[in-house]
């Protein structure tokens, strides 16, 4: 029986991720990688789990393991609904929904929305991992501008007049890759042209609460209700491990999402449901978030000082006020995949920034550079030994 | 924004589940509800959680909270390997692969395979899900003909002639809906017909631990090892709670599916699978089965006692060997969504059989009844109530 001859159409539109497979290197013996997107294991507050599941066991008992409902977990959807209050996200119940990672989302976003055909506008770079949920369900992509202050808001406009979009999809706050984070000007713009294209906007924003600098930002969703779908993950705030993102959004919306997801996953993990709701509950998250950032931002200086040492001046790069990642742009021409497999060669791995644009010919001069994951000394390592790759492959070249 | 403007197309195949929707019926106060197909709360090793998840913080401390590999734990598919072989499936690492319960498995399965009007060979009566998850990809069936013996492999062959189809779908063993199983000489020649005309075929099995009389029987894949697909889940051997399903494969299969999961959900949650493998490791699965079974089987002789005692001998039914369902077939023309109306106005539920059909016309006297989530009395009042409701219908006929 050969698999590749009952393959569905759509195969062709579905690949494996270059990241996991980049990831896979990285876990060779000695490799540092600033390719991945983990959250550093020393973030997560393993010390509580113990105490979070013996509340779990004695507040809900075996209703923490049995069948629940597609919509989410009662006391977790609740829970968030104060959680949505601190960052100007008015929600009830029923706008609240919890999802398998904010990549269940994703898929059964494409699932309810994409045609084969049908347009979704987004940022080029954008989130490596939606591109694969969508492609999957064969959308074709708009790509909108751009710049150091992230979606540029005359670009989403001309998308909207030129194109049929069925949705508008954008990660606001510390975008993964770019780091880039979307000005109060211009989230006040693109909340008055979505609404008045009346369009469908995804605001997918798991890093906001990973701020090192400058002040928090409103969501657009706060300024469009009805038109923007807000989504965010539990994967930055508390464990990835866990597999529980949630979203926010218009009741018809949301009802719509229940009956894909019940063919999807029926619903996603109560066990670990339970536990969130526990620890947003129990008031631990401002606690960890402290933590994680004292674990991070002095990393993100580290990688910005090695940046400013071993790069020559021709490399662009913003420096992020939050996130996991640092962005940067060489001169160009320069082809990053292939300084890449120099650097594996010397056991240091990261993402050429190509991967994570529609158009493969874009981007090509980028890199994403993770600093969440790694040492000091290993970033220094690893920064100082991608800057020689960039001279070997520029000095081959000239 | 109207969301029903934007949906894609596939959409007008994709319906709320039925069942889930006579759920929330069942939620009503003082409702005794035969609808589910819930695992009973007690059959749930509540008092293993705290020590299992002691173990897992000890064991695998934060690699447990971490995103893990969309193939699964690996301590998990290799404890998978052992428990397989006790059911006479041979498996190495790279044929076992963990999905977000079974259900996941049928997403990605239909998503990996099925192109809009392609079709699917199941069984009539057929497990709901999987139509609902196949449906989303705009299948269509091919229905096979079973008996008292489960699928007529006659029937298959039949199929197979005539239609090409991408895979058949078969739960062998005490189905659900209907409780049947197919017999030994029958899995040999299924064996044999999928082999001869190399097609592929998916073994699901969630019950077949549930057994209460009979000896155990070999499953289809151990006979074509090459072209069965076999599925299981933790939902009835652990708790439901945990999103756990698990399949064994032949590689190449399992690698495209690893690359469609990575799009649907990254990986399943990390901490469930290690909870999961702590319990196959730990050995508790023999004594928590003694005890779901001594709990489980007393139910089922309740109900059919009760069948025989207060439905009319025009009723017919197979008293399964195992599992958590009887299906009952009354008298031509008795049409048994309307015997469910009356019975829910006397606070019981359960789900006619006719949505367990590919083919909406099929099925309209029969009708599931569950046993595993209610008690002796319940069952013993619900079942009097239904068949009250029956005559009833039959009276105002005639």
């Amino acid at each position: 029986m050969d698999i590749n001859e009952l393959l569905a159409t759509r195969t062709s539109h579905i690949k494996a991720s270059a990241i996991r497979e980049l990831l896979k290197i990285a876990t060779n013996p000695g490799m540092i990688s600033l390719g991945g997107g983990l959250p550093s294991p020393e973030s997560f507050p393993l010390d509580l789990i113990m105490d979070l599941t013996d509340k779990v066991i004695k507040k809900y008992g075996s209703k923490a393991l049995q069948y629940d409902l597609t919509e989410g977990f009662i006391p977790l959807r609740k829970a968030l609904i104060d959680y949505c209050k601190t960052f100007g996200v008015d929600a009830e119940l029923d706008n609240v929904y919890i999802t398998s990672g904010s990549q269940g989302f994703l898929d059964s976003l494409g699932k309810l929305l994409i045609s084969p055909g049908d347009y979704v506008a987004v940022e080029g770079p954008t989130y490596l991992a939606a591109l694969q949920a969508f492609n999957a369900y064969e959308a074709k992509y708009v790509q909108m501008q751009t710049d150091d202050e992230g979606l540029i808001p005359e670009s989403l406009e001309e998308v909207l007049n030129n194109y049929k979009v069925k949705f508008v999809y954008t990660v606001p706050t510390f975008q993964n890759p770019s780091g880039k984070t979307i000005k109060l000007k211009r989230r006040e713009q693109i909340a008055e042209i979505v609404k008045r294209h009346d369009v469908l906007l995804i605001e997918d924003d798991p890093y906001s609460a990973l701020r090192y600098s400058g002040d928090q930002l409103p969501t657009i969703k706060s300024m469009a209700p009805e038109n923007v779908v807000y989504v965010s993950t539990f994967s930055k705030i508390f464990a990835p491990g866990l597999r529980l993102g949630f979203f926010v959004a218009p009741e018809s919306f949301g009802r719509w999402m229940v009956i894909v997801k019940q063919g999807v996953d029926l619903n996603t993990c109560t066990f670990t449901q339970a536990i969130a709701s526990e620890y947003l509950i129990g008031g631990h998250l401002p606690n960890q978030m402290a933590k994680t950032i004292s674990l991070y931002k002095p990393k993100l200086e580290t990688m910005y000082t090695a940046l400013k040492e071993y790069f020559p001046a021709d490399f662009k790069c913003v420096k992020p006020d939050g996130g996991m990642f640092l962005w940067i742009e060489g001169p160009k021409g320069l082809d990053m995949e292939v300084v890449s497999k120099i650097a594996i060669t010397k056991m240091v791995g990261f993402v050429p920034g190509k991967f994570f644009y529609p158009n493969p010919l874009d981007g090509i001069e980028t890199a994403r550079l993770n600093f969440s994951c790694v040492t000091h000394e290993q970033i220094k390592f690893a920064m100082k030994t991608i800057a020689e790759a960039c001279s070997e492959v520029t000095s081959k070249k000239s």
